[in-house]
């Protein structure tokens, strides 16, 4: 399984991935998911990857290959992110059919999904989430996040807390908790952890960051936040206990 | 879609369920998935029911006609809640089964769980989840809870959180922001929200709420637990920048 997460907020984008593969709950093994590219220096361009391991390898080194041979559209020929997007889009759906048989079948799930992120030129920063099937949708004013994989334990804090407003910081550590919990619930999510803080117009991958499991930040973070946790629920309002009502009982 | 909790702690039990109902996305209604049987006064004994609609009503009739029949097997003469597990567990494979043909197929899935909770005699209080093949598996020093339906958004606060020795109201707060986190974060999970609080060996199940939508306390529970959260972030330790890496590029 895979976990990771795209904030685009006003201040500049998070990426957070985990570094856990399986094929069989019985065949676990480590694979970075965040993976940048050595574009021209206009732009910057970082993909995370979820699904089929063969399906987004093979993805990642056509996006290579296309650069190095600088066929007409690659990486570093892409004027905005929506068109990155669709052409990465493109480049897995083919890799995709490529183990799909006349019949529209395959003998394992070649699927894979992305979220592409960074800025170009004197577009705006952004990120798009690439699905299986080509297209993408990217984030929102409402919804300024993107996740693929086990997306669920993590997603209330991200819809609770992130904003487009959030200093980048604060929304960091957010993303992080996100991951932890996911971590924490799923054991088919797991460390290394991957950070990149880009900040918007920066066009440097400097503020990178990898967490292994027993990392003494992400112990301290996971401690700070259980305790902040209990001292939450210590402060919630007590029930009115005049209120409680009768059970019906039996149909 | 549906969501419950049941639980098991110290002090007593804690049973929340949500009451949306949806056959597919644009036919939505209400129904509560709460029940208690009106047993003999040596025992308590309560429902949670999650999957086909039809499926859990026919079982939860089931199960009253043969308490008021006085069948050699139902809720008056099982002589401990495991025994009750596996009778429901038995009604619902029954159930079930009325709908799938001689090739073990159905023309709709008419799977259902249920979480059965209380108290017999002498025993202590526990909860069991009846799983749709008619097993059942029951909580644990480790893990005091069970859920059914939508479990992911509403499971790291129940990780993170909830011990046996908890206090019972502090454990019941913890479950209603476990549901509000997925109600916030899953559209078919939806109130009224109801909530039993069971004192262990009080054969009482006087501390009954129903929150609607706009309730109060449910308001003031969520407005409290955004703030919490808010502070819990800024309060969380800062990021070494000393410790960023550079990011590695290509392949």
């Amino acid at each position: 399984m895979t976990y990771c997460i795209a904030a685009s907020i006003n201040e500049g984008l998070i990426l957070v991935s985990d570094s856990r593969t399986n094929a069989g709950i019985d065949n676990v093994s480590t694979h970075g998911k965040m993976h940048a590219f050595n574009t021209t220096s206009d732009r910057k361009i970082v993909l995370l990857c979820a699904g089929n391991l063969a399906t987004t390898q093979a993805v990642l080194e056509q996006l290579h290959r296309d650069k190095l041979k600088n066929t007409p559209i690659n990486f570093n020929t892409v004027d905005c992110l929506s068109a990155a997007a669709a052409y990465l889009g493109h480049v897995s759906v083919e890799k995709q059919k490529q183990h799909i048989n006349a019949e529209g079948q395959s003998a394992f799930n070649p699927s894979a999904s992305f979220i592409l992120a960074g800025q170009i030129g004197d577009e705006p920063h952004g990120a798009f989430m690439v699905y299986a099937e080509g297209n993408s949708i990217t984030t929102s004013a409402n919804t300024p996040f993107l996740q693929i994989g086990e997306s669920k334990y993590g997603k209330p804090i991200l819809d609770r807390f992130l904003r487009l407003g959030n200093s980048i910081d604060e929304a960091a550590r957010c993303c992080l908790v996100s991951m932890d919990s996911t971590i924490r619930s799923n054991a088919s999510v797991g460390p290394p952890v991957e950070l990149l803080i880009y900040r918007k117009d920066s066009f440097s991958l400097d503020e990178y960051y990898s967490f292994e499991g027993d990392d003494d930040y992400m112990l301290q973070l996971r401690r700070c936040w259980e305790n902040k946790l209990r001292e939450a629920i210590a402060a919630l309002p007590d029930l009115d206990k005049e209120s409680a009502k009768s059970m019906q009982i039996d149909l």
